[in-house]
């Protein structure tokens, strides 16, 4: 099942059902009106939901309208939690080198809680105040969890993830070393994220959801060209393990998302970075110099995954503005 | 005006006007149904409940019934975004001191986004899953603002300082520690905070609010016997320039609460401390080894703070219990 919020001029959008080849979409109506509304009663709501994709995925369904993804919100608009992991070693050593540090953490996941209030739209511009802050994205998959219990263990937790999504975690790298020497994390290096404009159920990827990861390449475009393909499968630590992190010491609420940090695999010099800090922290290094820049105002990223040809969640497509521009 | 959020059955509570000398209590019916809703249309929605207050507290008001703290959950019960400062140079200095760092950033404020999707109660219990974490209070001020853009300067961000709270920041100093040498910040470390039952606009503060700052006394009772009285003018930024500081890179939604990080003066040897990291601090640096230990299950702590001898928030006073316990 794939799930969309589409813009009705509030906060949260509309909720539709989206056709598995991304053709058509249906709403939700009279099952929820909103993603968080679908989220906070999953076991009753899904069930509904599902008997609606099934008929639009027949095409039996006479409402049904196109699926425009410029029209589509973030698929859950705003969140309660966002909490983002590093998952993924292959990334963690080689920017612990880069920095010259120990690899901090590796017994435990690596995570920060992020800002939710706001999800950027995948078409939508990104605004940011200046390119001296190092702009850089970061593709990542994620979940969305339903309610998980303080206490809850990694293998009940895989049983949480309810959707999965494609992220893009926008980062400013010149402000984001420094706030990381602080201890605290990161506030102003870690801006709004964007999302890719559909939701999936787990069940949508078949043998690709295994052993609590997303098991296919993230690809990434700069500017049309291809920079990375990273794989998820990759995950040194799965979701449910995240998840279960997140719960040691508090409960998560419905709509929670948890990420996986950036995709990143062992044969990055092959296959690429989904990020451009790991490529610059490849070239410095390999070459003694970290050669290629971070982005420019008008510089587009794309990211899409793809299941069996067909793309997962649609792609985030858009571009880096000036803010107030 | 002060304002509360007494429990009805819902996560958002019903809003309440409450009476300056917090003894009655008059539905907001026809303005504004939860805390929520009144900050997403401040604007419009303050002067109606103003003059809804006035009546109150002038003892015009029919339908007014007795306020009962136990009843109110948070404030705001559940928040988009908690971002949570650490302004108050003695504290940040004295834990430079005793971790043998360089105070790690002096020229712009720590702040790191915590947990938001619950706030505690002020007298409901604190699940908490080990003493072993090392459960301590952090008693601070707190703003709630309305939309800030980004890019807002500290100036003009004062002007969007809409309420005032006192939240008891709960820390697990065991995990904290290991998470910031992550430089991630907290997740483990930082659970859901409490808050005081009351929200004040900041006029209700007369004198005492002055330059961004709560000119007041934090008093904290451990186990009924006086901790801390600490002063929140000492704040070295201002609650303008945390929320400045806060916006360089994203917007701040209706909603958004700011803290103060723990209230601390350089005279903490005198008048205590509001939390118990700080007063172990001490003892390590005068006495070579920190002495108090962190809380226990059972454990009560009170907070509150008096303006011209009345309680300005209500009181938190509340016990940490074992989770699932």
């Amino acid at each position: 099942m794939k799930l969309a919020s589409l813009d009705n001029g509030t906060r949260d959008g509309r909720l539709f059902v989206v056709a598995c080849d991304l053709s058509r979409a249906v709403p939700a109506a009279g099952i929820a009106d909103t993603m968080q509304q679908a989220l906070d009663d999953w076991d009753g709501v899904a069930p509904r939901l599902q008997v609606l994709s099934d008929a639009l995925n027949a095409g039996s369904v006479s409402d049904a309208i196109l699926f425009d993804p410029a029209r589509a919100l973030a698929p859950l608009p705003r969140a309660w939690q966002w909490l983002d992991g590093s998952a993924f070693h292959a990334h963690g050593e080689l920017m612990a080198k880069v920095f010259g540090i120990s690899n901090p953490q590796s017994d435990r996941p690596l995570m920060y809680q992020g800002m939710s209030h706001r999800f950027i739209p995948a078409t939508a511009p990104v605004p940011l105040p200046t390119e001296a802050d190092g702009i850089d994205f970061e593709g990542e998959f994620a979940v969305i969890t339903d309610d998980v219990p303080l206490g809850t263990d990694a293998a009940t937790a895989r049983g949480h993830v309810k959707l999965l999504l494609l992220v893009n975690d926008w980062s400013l790298r010149a402000t984001g070393r420094a706030e990381m020497a602080t201890g605290f994390g990161w506030v102003q290096a870690k801006p709004a994220c964007s999302a890719a404009p559909v939701a999936v159920t787990p069940d949508e990827l078949g043998d690709a959801w295994e052993d609590g990861r997303v098991h296919l390449d993230l690809l990434v475009d700069w500017n049309g060209k291809r920079f990375g393909a990273a794989n998820g499968g990759a995950m040194g630590f799965c979701f449910g393990e995240l998840i279960a992190h997140a719960a040691r010491t508090r409960d998560l609420c419905a709509g929670t998302i948890i990420g996986s940090g950036t995709v990143s695999n062992e044969n990055y010099r092959e296959i690429g970075s989904s990020c451009i800090a790991e490529r610059r922290g490849i070239e410095l290094l390999d070459e003694g110099a970290a050669r290629t820049g971070f982005m420019h105002f008008g510089d587009r990223v794309r990211m899409e995954a793809l299941n069996d040809g067909v793309s997962l969640f649609g792609a985030i497509d858009q571009q880096v503005v000036k803010a107030g521009g």
